[in-house]
C-alpha cells in the first residue's frame, strides 16, 4: 500500500488527505494514531473492521455482505500500514528509507496476494498482480493527469523518474510476454520448463529491481531529486508506535483478506461481475486506495513529479518485487509452487498500459486530455472485463 | 472526404489543386460550381457519373467496367462534397464549422460504408474501414513526407497535433484490439458480449473524439494554432450552392456506392485482385483522392503541418467517429448488428500503422527518407494483401 | 563481421583491441599481416583453425570437440576478414568503401548461413539471422553501454544515426511479422503465397537498405557526420595483401562453417543446450565477435555513437541485406527455396528487441543502468531459449 518512490522521500509527507491536517498535528500532545484516526476521514473506516469480524462470525455464508465488508476494511488498514511504513522510513536516513518504501511499499497488496496464493487460488493471485499493474499504470496516472489538468491550463513534471519505472516496466512485461510468445507452438508447454524459468526470470527481475533502486537512490541520485524533497509538512510517528502498528495492522489485513478471498468469488457472481473484473479491478482499486489519494493530493497541488513517481512506482514495485517474491514463496508456502505463467489476456493488457504509460510520460508535459485519454484505456479494459463471459480468461 | 482539421480552418484554402486556381474564381461572374468544374481537372471525371449509369442500366453484368467507371466516378464526387462541406464551415465560424468538418469530413468514406452496411456486405465495411485508417496513416503521410523531402532537404512540422491524432488513432487500436485479445482462448466468444461490448466501445470512441474535439477546438486551441490560420486564398460557396451540392452530391455518390459495392467483388476476381486488395487498398485510395490532392500540396509548400493534419486528423475520424457511428447505425439499418470484432490481420496493421505514425512524427521534422521508410511500410501491406489466397482473411 | 557505418569512416580506426596497438604498427616494416597476428591476441585463436582441420580428419565424429574447435575458429578469421574488409574501404574513397563496408560488412555471418543454406538446413539459417539481429541489437548495444556507463557516470551520442538504422530494423520486423499475423488463420498458408511474398519482401528490404545508405552517405551525410570521422590511428592493409586475405580467409571460414554446421545440431544435444540456443545466441555470439570488441572499445573511449552504430547499424544490414540476399540466392544454391518465414517466437524477440533498441536510444543519453536493462532484456531471451524443451520452436 505503501508506495515506492525513488529518491528515498517519504511520499505522504505531501499528501495530507492521508495523513489528517498537519496543523492539528502539531497542536496538541494527544496519541498520535487516535489523532491521525479523528483527523482522516478515511480512516473512520476502520470501524468495519470489528464489523466485519463479527459478521463473519456470525453469517459465515453471506458472501456478498462480507464481501463489501472487507472492501470497506482493507482501505483504512492499507493508510495505516502506509504511514507506518513511512515513519519508519523518514527515522532511518535516506538510504534504508528508500529501501524500506521499495520493499514495504505495497504490503497490503502482498498480503492479500499470500492469502489468496496459500488458499492456492493462482487465478486470483496473478490477476490481483495483473490488475495493480494496469490500475496503477492507468488509472492512478491518468485520474492524476485529468484532476492536475482541470486545475492547470499544463503540467510539466521530471522525465527522468517516469523513464525510470517504464523501464522498469517494459522489463517485467517482456518477462511475462516471451515464455508465452516462444511456447505458443507447444500447446502444452512442459510444465518442468515453466516452472525453471519462472524461478529464473523471478530472481531476474529481481536483480533488475535492486539495480533500479541502486541506480536511482545511490550512483543517479541527482537526477531524481527534483521532485519534492523539500521540508516535509507531516510528522512521523514515534519508532515504537510504528513497528506496533506495522504489526498490528499486518495481521488484521492478513484476517480481513482471508474472509476477502474466501468470499470473492461467490460475491462476484451474486453482484452479476465476473471473476476476470473482481480480480482485476475491484481488488486493484481496494488496494490502491491509500496511494491514490497520495497521488491524486499531489497532481492537485501541481506536483506531477509526485503523481507519476507513485503510480508508475508502484507498478513497478508490484511487477519487479511482489510478484518474483510470490513465485519464490510458493515453494515455502501454498499447495503448489506458483508460476508466472499469465492468462495472455493479462499480459497483451500490461503491454499496452505499460506501452501507454511511456508514450504520455515521454513529453514531461500533460493536460487534461492526456489524463482523459488513459483513463479511456483503462476504460476499454474494465468494460472488456466486466462484459468478458465466464471461462474466458 | 473533407477532413477533420482540428482549429477548424478549412483545410483546402490551401490546397488550389483540388478546387481550381483563385485568380480565375475571383474576376467574373459566372456560376461558382461551373468555374469550380471548368477549372479543377479533378472535375472533368464528373463524366464518368452519368456514363457509369447509362452503362449499368445498359450491362449490368458488367461488372469490371462497371467497377472501374465507378472508381473514376466517385473521385470527383467527394472534391465536390469536400468543397462544399468547407464552404459550410467557412461561413458558421470555428467552432461549428470545425465540428462540421470534424463530422461531415470523410462524408464519402461514410456513405460507401453505409451502402454496403445496407448491403450486409460486413466484411467490405470492416474491410474499408481499416483499409482508411491504414491508408491515411502510412500512404498520405508517407507521400506527404518524401514529395515535401523530394523539394526541401528537411521540414519541420508542429508535433502537438500529430501527437494528439496519434493518441486518438492509438486508442481506437486498442479498443480493436483488446476485445479479440481478451477472448482468444474462447475460440468462439459469446455474440451477445461482442454485440454489447461494440455498443459500448463504440459510445466510448465517440465520447474520446468529442473530447479531442474540445481539447483542440476549445480549451488548448492555442496549442494547435501554428498551422495556416492564416488568410485564405480561395473565395467559399455560398450557402445556398453549396447545400445544394451537399445534399444533391451525397445522393448520387450513395447511387455510385450502390454500383461500385455490387460489382467489387466479381470485379476483383476478373482482374486477379484478391478481396482484401480491393477493400483495404483500392476503396482507400479512391475514397481518400481529394484529401490526398490537399495534403500533398501542403507538403510541396513546405506546410508539412497541414499534410499531417490532413493525414492523421482522417484517419482518427474515420477510426473514432465513422466506425462507430457505423456500429451503432447497423442497429436500424443492415440485415443483423454489425460489431466491431475485426480480422485480426487488420488489427495488426492499424496497430504497426497507429507505432509507425507515432514514431516519425515523434521528432517534428522529416527528410524524403522518412517519407519513404513509411511508405515502404505501407507496401508491405499491399504486396501482402495482393498475394494473400482467397479466404485466408 | 565487418560493420556498415553510415558515414563510410572504417569503423575499426577506433578499435584498437581487435587490429592491434598503431604504435607497433608504424614502426618497422614487417609484413602487416604477420605484424597484426603478432600484435593481436585474438588473431592467436587462429591455430585453431588447422587443429580443425586435423581433427576433423582423424574423428570425424567427435561433433562436440569439432563445434568447440571451429567456434575458436571462425573468430579470429572474422576479424581478419573485418580488417580485410576495411582496408579495401580505405582506399576507395568515401561512396565506394561505404558500400563495401555495407555489403561485405557481415561476410562471416553471409558464409556461415550460406553453407547452412547449401545443406538444407533452413531453421539453423533462420535462427542465425534472427539471432544476430537480437545479438546484435540488445547484447552488443547494451554491453556497450553498460561499460561505457561504468567509466563514465552519463554518455550522450547522435541520435540521427540510431533513429536511422531503428527504422530501417522496424521496417524489417514489420516485414517478418505481417504475412505471418495476415494468414495466421489460414492454418496452412499456401506455399507459393509465402514463396512470392517472400520474393517480394526480400526485394522491397534490399530497396530499402539501398534508400537508406543513399540517405546517409550521400544525400544527408552531414546529419550523420559527428561520430569519429577524424584522423584514423591505424595504417590500412595495402591493396594486393587485403583482396588476398579476404578471397583467402573467405574459403577458410566456408571450410569451418562447413564443420561448424554439420556438427552443431548434435553438439548442442551433447552439451545440454536445446537447438533453439545454439542458433540464437552461440553462433550470434561467434559471428559478431569482432564487431563486439569495437563497439565495446567504442564505449570505454567515451564514443557511443561509434558503438551505437555499429551495434544497430550490423542488425540492420543482418535483416535487410543478409537475410534479402539468402532468400534471393535460394533459388540457385540450396535444396528447395528459402522463405522469409520465421517462428512467431523469433519475430517476437527481433519486435521486442527492436522496441527495446528504439526506447533507449531515443534521448540520446545513456548511463550504466541503461545498458543493465538492455542486457537484461537480452538475458531473459537467452535464459527462455535455454530452457525451451525440444520442439518448441
Amino acid at each position: 500500500m505503501k508506495i515506492l518512490f525513488v529518491d528515498g522521500s517519504p511520499l505522504c509527507d505531501h499528501a495530507d488527505l492521508c495523513y489528517g491536517r498537519p496543523e492539528f498535528v502539531r497542536d496538541d500532545g494527544m496519541n498520535p494514531l487516535l489523532k491521525e484516526i479523528r483527523h482522516n476521514p478515511l480512516l473512520w473506516l476502520l470501524v468495519a473492521v470489528p464489523v466485519l469480524f463479527a459478521a463473519h462470525r456470525l453469517a459465515p455464508e453471506a458472501d456478498t455482505p462480507l464481501f463489501v465488508l472487507a472492501v470497506f476494511a482493507i482501505v483504512p488498514l492499507a493508510a495505516l500500514l502506509s504511514h507506518a511504513t513511512e515513519s519508519v522510513a523518514a527515522k532511518t536516513g535516506d538510504a534504508v528509507g528508500g529501501l524500506l518504501n521499495a520493499t514495504l511499499g505495497n504490503l497490503t497488496e502482498l498480503v492479500i496476494a499470500l492469502t489468496a496464493l496459500r488458499a492456492g487460488q493462482y487465478t486470483l493471485v496473478k490477476a490481483s498482480i495483473a490488475g495493480a499493474i494496469v490500475t496503477n499504470t492507468l488509472f492512478m496516472l491518468g485520474a492524476s493527469f485529468l484532476l492536475g489538468g482541470l486545475k492547470y491550463h499544463t503540467q510539466e513534471f521530471n522525465r527522468i523518474n517516469a523513464r525510470l519505472q517504464a523501464g522498469l516496466l517494459f522489463l517485467a512485461t517482456i518477462a511475462l510476454l516471451v515464455p508465452s510468445a516462444l511456447t505458443q507452438a507447444d500447446s502444452a508447454p512442459a510444465a518442468a520448463f515453466t516452472r525453471h524459468l519462472s524461478v529464473g526470470l523471478s530472481v531476474l527481475l529481481l536483480v533488475g529491481y535492486g539495480l533500479g533502486l541502486l541506480f536511482s537512490l545511490k550512483t543517479h541520485s541527482e537526477m531524481f531529486a527534483s521532485a519534492g524533497s523539500d521540508a516535509s509538512e507531516e510528522i512521523p510517528w514515534p519508532m515504537g508506535l510504528a513497528f506496533a502498528v506495522l504489526a498490528g495492522v499486518t495481521v488484521l489485513v492478513a484476517l480481513v483478506s482471508e474472509i476477502f478471498v474466501e468470499s470473492a468469488q461467490q460475491a462476484a457472481s451474486d453482484l452479476g461481475m465476473s471473476q476476470a473484473f473482481v480480480g482485476f479491478i475491484v481488488v486493484a482499486l481496494v488496494g490502491g486506495a491509500a496511494e491514490m489519494t497520495s497521488a491524486f493530493s499531489g497532481a492537485l497541488k501541481n506536483r506531477l513529479d509526485l503523481s507519476v513517481g507513485i503510480a508508475l512506482g508502484s507498478a513497478a514495485q508490484i511487477a519487479l518485487f511482489v510478484a518474483p517474491v510470490l513465485v519464490l514463496v510458493s515453494y515455502f508456502i501454498g499447495p503448489t509452487p506458483m508460476d508466472l505463467h499469465f492468462w495472455p489476456g493479462a499480459v497483451v493488457m500490461m503491454l499496452l498500459a505499460t506501452l501507454t504509460a511511456s508514450l504520455v510520460t515521454n513529453s514531461g508535459r500533460s493536460a487534461w486530455f492526456t489524463g482523459a485519454l488513459v483513463l479511456m484505456v483503462y476504460l476499454i479494459f474494465a468494460m472488456t472485463l466486466y462484459l468478458l463471459p465466464p471461462r474466458a480468461q
